[in-house]
């Protein structure tokens, strides 16, 4: 591709969470989208019309002549639908996936060009980031790729690093452990103060500054609570509490455990 | 206490966390702390030093002319120094706990006047928090107490609420799902990146969104990842990533279970 960077012609498979806010983020940095690819017409069309792009709900439908493929679908469907994706398609075109846990070898067979264009954030359709501080990890086929994916990386966010497909699995996992399993954290304690009758709003000032706090401090040090400090008093009174959830007074107690056998070690 | 605010008489009994931050914010807002007790002299003089206070590691010293005692000791010490706290103080003076747990009751029989000064935070002594935004939840034996109570605590936040023992016991438990068991999700995550030769620093903008979101999102709508869409070949990599770590394999396994039934709720 040796096209002005934004000349690039851009096909957008998947319009997920991801794709969305990917999506506007390259529009915002001057890049035009021209066609989007979902399953659903709902999502389809609604993306598409923020980005201002064609769309399609077939898959044999996307256009041939892009110089970008950027494939942002859960992992089964991508499996399922790479061939569809890549076939008839330019074979001096890019395709790229936005995967935390494929590597970037899935791609072999099936293009000639291809890497991984992975920001490392978690993101709701419902809610707009910003991208400056999002990491994104970059691997291609070529350096030259490489190099190009970095470029447009750089458009939108200030922090981009190349990551092979083994760091990017790995930075994945991590990501789950902080994101998905500290929201579900938060929406635990939500339902519970759901049912004292209490407000959520009462733990934001603690869930900012238990964020913070990591900044300055490594997560262990920065533990506090009962199961640290080992206040089998408060444990056994808050397993009371949970006596009627089974498997909410599971986790706390399993939680609890793990906290207190890795501040031995 | 007929007394102007600020001339009160106070004996802190701890050093802790909690004890370290709260008598720091209290000195900022113009308080003095007569003395500090703490069963190890280290705790003791490093705090009175930080206040500007007398201190003891001998319970039975304890001022016995001060206005207000803060009790803030881990629940079980607590329970076998509360006879020795109040006995022989003067019959006029206000005992007051820290801990979330604990209900004001315990007090009975022990002071005349009593009560419950609550901070929601999580409180390390090597790390400064701006009192402004924390909530303090107060509860005290008459009316007057209470409204001193939370006259104090408006000198040091914006945020000062009556709360019953119930509801404190609840806000303390949903506070270690969001505090507690958070920071030890990004200490598991700590952990694996170490493992694999990764700066824990590419999580932070993670975190931070993680935790932005939620003042928009309910946790449920901001929830994301494998687990919520039920990506079955990602959770599965991932469980095979941890197989050498039986105790993280089974977290995970156990935290993507709750999302994904939850979710169908």
């Amino acid at each position: 591709m040796k096209k002005e960077l934004r000349d690039t012609s851009i096909v957008l498979v998947g319009a997920g969470n991801l794709a969305t806010n990917l999506a506007k983020a390259l529009r915002k940095a001057g890049f035009a989208i021209a066609q989007v690819y979902s399953r659903t017409l709902q999502s389809a069309s609604a993306l598409a019309e923020v980005v201002d792009a064609e769309y399609t709900t077939d898959i044999h439908q996307l256009k041939r002549d892009a110089d970008w493929y950027i494939v942002s679908l859960k992992d089964s469907v991508f499996v399922e639908l790479i061939g569809d994706i890549c076939q008839d398609k330019k074979q001096d075109a890019l395709f790229v996936h936005t995967a935390g846990s494929v590597p970037m070898s899935i791609w072999q067979g099936y293009a000639n060009y291809y890497g991984v264009f992975y920001p490392l954030q978690t993101f709701s359709k419902k809610r707009e980031v910003d991208f400056k501080e999002i990491p994104f990890f970059i691997e291609a086929s070529t350096p030259a790729n490489c190099e190009w994916l970095k470029e447009v990386a750089q458009t939108m966010s200030d922090k981009v690093y190349e990551a092979t497909s083994e760091q990017r699995k790995s930075l994945h996992l991590a990501a789950v452990f902080t994101c998905n399993f500290t929201n579900h954290m938060y929406a635990l304690a939500a339902d519970l103060l759901e049912k004292y009758d209490l407000p959520f709003e009462a733990m934001l000032p603690l869930i900012d500054e238990t964020a913070r706090k990591v900044h300055e401090l490594a997560p262990r040090e920065a533990q506090t609570g009962p199961a640290i400090r080992y206040d089998e008093e408060v444990i056994d009174k808050h397993l009371q509490m949970l006596e009627h959830d089974e498997q909410m007074r599971d986790l706390y107690e399993r939680l609890s455990r793990s906290i207190h056998l890795r501040s031995k070690e």
